[in-house]
């Protein structure tokens, strides 16, 4: 790092960080996403600072003024997972430009894992990166790359060799990118359907208590996270949450599970939207437990307009007895909400 | 804060945070959510900190001993959100114990926002919350709580008609929780319908480069995390990410993007599984734009001993035609990074 | 990093990351807080690596066993800042380790900020920090420290004197740990009372070492974010660290514990306001045990305009002597520092 006052020839940097409990599984093998993370933002670094670096006399572009720009990934080569690396060691991850073609910036990354207490450094990964400079004024527009030097013709051939293969591997996997998991018919706008939505979490230390269990407050978080996300897809507007439903917490969720949460709207008035929210958890490795519902609530949201005031929802589109019911239950709960805060309101005067 | 010197009246506790921009949505205004986790956490240390003063004289329980415990959210109350708070703005919560049962502790909690640069400050939240303490040494265990001090006898009647209210209302809720929002037949185990999984995730601040547009690394650990659920819900074992092959950034991710993480089992060999990942980009807001894939890729993982050295893996039930053609594609790629491995191996030697 | 195959000599390690939103505040200032937090992960690699390095021949030491050990943070040495970094920018951390007594390591640490977009690159800080090897066997044991080669004796003279010196110093301190802060009714504007503030905050798993206590960075993180608040209420402008006077570690702090964090003004300059802080840990669950003084410092902040220039701050209200003995003492240190910085300059003219 800083090592690039000769930056002329192959720049490079490197970083590096120790792994802690988040980065990890329950017995410690640290997420290959953990990794990929800390390869991409070294080759990110680099690339943004290569491809800002305007090298006078060597480099005369005729496109060449003065746009700044950062480097986005366009694409990483078939990595290997060499060896896993664990709690409390130093994964230190080198970049180094590698090839430029006049639009996009080769990086080859090594990962090194280092156990600082015994010493032992393993090489744990080799990737490759694509990546493409982009105009910070015009994001649609990419920079031309200054060209780096190479240490020899045969590695420029190489490198140019890599990339015209990356180019046309591209090219083939466009075709793959129609296809979606789940055939379902795409339910009409406004329906209970079309907002419904639910996201997985897999529990991380950090989200326990001493004693192995998820904290309370983690739980409503992801709660208010669905629940935002099924009342954004309804009004597509700023919203916020304006009230919980009490939450009963009938059952511990423990570390190494993964919790799914899912929401669905049952209520519109004219100027709040009501959703129901359930948590259910997966012992993922003690599954003969199965899966258990852990708790439900309904959470109310409004939509709000530039100056923080409430605007009028769309409807909701009930289809079917079961949405007409929930949603006649909804209304119920609303006007007992309205007719408590306007007592409460009395009482304070 | 701090203030609870004379901790036998009603204990009472203050915590504060300046709220960041991962705090709240792309306008400014802070998630519910967060707030909810602040006031469970001061609840939570208020809990647990009075469950754990066993006062001598005043307190003389048969069944206690030395037994310490962490108090554990059993239920929020109804909780109205009065007015946005904004990042940048300093939350404060405040906690105090105001009912006592054997076995439950009741904690109000108040929310102030303060505007620190115009001093401003309004009420925001005003939430109740109700704990239990779990023994620390047997988390089934739930332990006596030393009994507070009430300021007069109606602050005690009123705090126990709050107790014998809730009680009842928990029981009531215990029925709901049967339901399941999406009524589909339960696949079976070891089919890719069985361990098929997606995550949703609404993209903040810290996912985002200057541009305002999602880092490739963020999007590649989300796309590990579903394929590790999904390996570990085939596996049933400690899984680690072994290789991810090539993945190409299509187009790019939006601040104010949900993403959709889905992945998908193609193929298993003796000791590995590939899982086949998503990502899907929805621009909530600009809704006329419609989701798009952003990117998909190749997972493929291996499950562990607890020595680190390969497990065998349950092979895949393939049903039906399209999942038959994708396993013998998994296959393919399987072979092909084998053949491409030993090559390799052998050039280096 | 990796760089350092001749560990024999001074050995050395770089880390590097780009800041992010959630490292900075509202105007993109990164807080002081974020970078020592860094500066100490450095700091802590690099001693932990070299304590568990037994050379063998050049170094047998009689109490020298298999027993390997995690660098703790015992003492960092007044740190400015000399300018400040901001979103997008990358943070370079270089430590080096600069000398060895039979039981602490003194490491020295640069931190540079590059802008990659413009290629700009300063120096923002320099720092010393001291650790103390323990013993992952047994914390409570300190283990003897591998010497190091100085590349001259008069290197070696300098560093005892500061070893020496910081000794010193370290017995003094200890003495100021009795204090609490406590609460006053409504205080008027630009009083002590006025800004004082305080957070509480849960030790979580990512906090903490292999050893189970938090990290000295993380604990420098929460101090530098409440002095950041109290100069925030004071001034109501943008505020930085511009530094921070020396801390001691006086005890670790321990999963489980919740920590409070107090501060509260001591003195202002014309464009300078110092704030005190104290840090408390509180074993929660060991409730016997009490709480205890963990670290206190002083840390100053100036007040910044649109274009990074300091702006005056208004004067504090001193009240009572107490307030006006500390703004003597914060005065004293003012100009004992202004004096430092001017000799500095002087020398390296």
């Amino acid at each position: 790092m800083m090592s690039d006052s000769n930056a002329q020839a192959t720049p490079s940097i490197q970083i590096c960080r120790i792994m802690r409990p988040d980065d990890a599984n329950i017995v410690g093998n640290v997420h290959g996403g953990t990794i990929l993370k800390m390869i991409e933002e070294a080759g990110c670094i680099i690339g943004t600072r290569h491809c800002n670096t305007q090298r006078g006399t060597c480099f005369s572009g005729s496109d060449v003024d003065n746009d700044r720009c950062l480097a986005a990934l366009a694409r990483v080569e078939h990595t290997d997972f060499l060896y896993p690396m664990f709690i409390g060691e130093v994964a230190h991850v080198s970049a180094e430009i590698t090839y430029t073609s006049k639009h996009s910036v080769e990086v080859q990354v090594n990962v090194l894992s280092e156990n600082i207490v015994t010493g032992a450094k393993k090489l744990t990964n080799k990737a490759t990166l694509w990546y493409v400079p982009l105009s910070l004024q015009n994001v649609a527009k990419i920079i031309e790359v200054p060209p780096i030097e190479y240490s020899s013709p045969e590695r420029e051939e190489a490198g140019k060799k890599r990339y015209e293969a990356q180019k046309l591997e591209r090219l083939e996997t466009k075709e793959r990118n129609g296809e979606v998991i789940t055939h379902v018919s795409l339910p009409e706008p406004y329906t209970v359907g079309f907002s419904q939505s639910s996201l997985i979490h897999l529990v991380c230390p950090s989200d326990c208590t001493l004693h192995g269990f998820v904290h309370g407050g983690v739980t409503m978080k992801l709660m208010d996270e669905v629940a935002g996300i099924v009342a954004a897809r309804h009004c597509k507007t700023n919203i916020v949450t304006a009230s919980v439903d009490a939450i009963n917490f009938h059952r511990k969720i423990k570390k190494g599970c993964v919790i799914t949460v899912s929401g669905r709207m049952t209520f519109t008035s004219n100027k709040s939207i009501e959703i129901e929210v359930f948590v259910d958890a997966d012992p993922l490795v003690e599954a003969e437990k199965g899966k258990y519902r852990a708790a439900t609530a309904f959470f109310t949201y409004i939509s709000l307009d530039v100056d923080n005031k409430p605007l009028p929802v769309p409807p909701l589109k009930v289809e079917g007895e079961e949405e007409q019911k929930r949603f006649e239950e909804g209304k119920a709960r609303y006007l007992q909400n309205k007719a408590k805060r306007l007592a409460d309101k009395e009482q304070q005067q």
